[in-house]
């Protein structure tokens, strides 16, 4: 059993093999958003200011705050973004770049214990990230590829995961604070992916005893009826042992699954988080809509 | 690799571990159904032939057929309906009684080899319904239950469902034509009955290597929303390797999560099924209203 506590400066959660299943909300990230790019570099944070409010309002109990906007100044821009959000809300961040000064940027802004997304099995990357992660005492995220790129092979990846945890214990940081992501690739291109995929969590979870993220929503790019797809991944990842992920609580069907699958897991005693979301649903089962009217209340769900 | 054949007159379906996922049709039922109950005991046979042909439509493969009315001729009622719906549609038939003189008169009345719904784990039912199916060249499904009821621990289940297979076996039944079913509780009662399923769906899959159905919709009785509950519980079972499931096609979120699952599981090849099923759709993703519409429009999903 293994727990990964992450902290904003009043807040706890927790991401862990018994616990209810953690949504790290995706949407502070401009890339492939134009708009939230340009208004990114412009210093204009309105979009950022609501998707974080919204996002946790749909039941996002952490957020991911990325501001990878080509050619700007992303150190400058992820402290502003972390600074912000922590100002809006009391979710737990995770600090997302490929470059090591705005991670570095974004974690003295913070207040708290953060994760920090994200370290690669990369010499290099290794060496930079993780004696940052152990002066902030912060978690990691770890992905499971390395210089020789990102191995079909799920036990290929299996063995870099292994060596980032090694190799983060020698920086005198804790398994536990280790969340492997397993790197979702998508379905549509890759037909295994997605056993592959479950077999990778449930070997990290069973033999490496790791928590695990990912970012789901990559499993159905390019495919139709995407949520639904994302849903089902999710859920299907949840009975693999995936004990978070970074995906999009604005979709009701994926937080409706997730809820779902909480309950499967034993997650959620009683029932009483379902039933509490689904009263008034009866038998028929219109947990769809009542999500999309939930969302438009915007009340927020329990932490 | 495992795969029970089933089939009617004219039509074959695979349940296998590299097959798409199996939907047993589960409307054919007076259990809980008093209205239905009645009609068939009047031998009023008009709902059984809408629930047959819509169960179709909506993408069930295969079709449970159950007379169970209290009081009344089941053989009787069993046999007739086996021949209706046989005249109605081609999908192969899961013939369902707890009464071996209406299974027998059940397979008499059918032409091609049928699924027979149940045998237990029980000493009597074991030599009662074993030769039958052996007669007939049937396929059966297996619970695993005994004498001493039904176990909460999975591994008492597991040594269950290897006797019966076992026993089949002695009377030259493949292990191919055991399909085990491996008994859902509802989780609103039983907290467990979640993971406890999936690990027994586990073990029935890699140590026993057989085939596995359920009865899934148990899982929520009592609960709100029980479609997204079932949706979710039958995702998270593919992915532990449950290959059919008596369920309910005419819930769409059932059979959105099915596809996706189907997907996930590399059992469609190039996406090919959920994109024909999606198209149009677009990124936002209504799979839902998609699957209402195909189900409004009554038009017949291919395989």
């Amino acid at each position: 059993m293994t727990d990964t506590v992450i902290s904003s400066a009043t807040r706890e959660v927790v991401i862990g093999f018994d616990r209810p299943f953690v949504v790290i909300g995706e949407r502070i990230n401009p890339t492939g958003r134009r708009r939230l790019a340009e208004e990114m570099a412009a210093g204009d944070y309105r979009r950022v200011e609501t998707d974080a409010v919204a996002q946790v309002q749909a039941g996002a109990r952490m957020l991911d705050v990325n501001a990878g906007v080509p050619l700007a100044d992303e150190p400058r821009i992820l402290r502003e973004c972390v600074e912000l959000v922590q100002s809006l809300t009391d979710a737990p961040l995770s600090i997302d770049s490929s470059i090591v000064a705005a991670l570095e940027a974004g974690l003295d802004a913070y207040r708290g214990k953060a994760l920090v997304n994200s370290v690669t099995g990369e010499e290099e990357r290794l060496e930079s990230v993780l004696p940052l992660i152990a002066r902030h005492g912060a978690a990691v995220v770890a992905i499971s590829n390395d210089e020789t790129g990102i191995s079909e092979d799920p036990d290929v990846r299996f063995e870099v995961a292994r060596k980032i945890v090694e190799r983060a214990a020698d920086h005198g940081i804790p398994r536990s604070d280790v969340v492997v992501d397993p790197l979702v690739m998508p379905i549509g291109a890759i037909g295994e992916a997605g056993r592959t995929t479950f077999r990778l969590i449930r070997r990290l979870r069973e033999e490496l005893e790791v928590n695990t993220t990912c970012g789901a929503s990559n499993i159905s790019f390019g495919l139709p009826a995407r949520p639904a797809l994302n849903a089902a991944f999710l859920s299907m990842g949840m009975a693999s042992g995936l004990t978070s992920a970074i995906t999009n609580p604005l979709e009701p069907e994926i937080m409706t699954a997730l809820g779902a699958a909480d309950v499967m897991m034993g997650h959620d005693r009683n029932c009483r988080a379902w039933i509490a979301r689904n009263s008034g649903a009866g038998a028929g089962g219109d947990a769809i809509a009542e999500a999309r009217a939930r969302r438009r209340q915007g009340r927020r769900r329990g932490g």
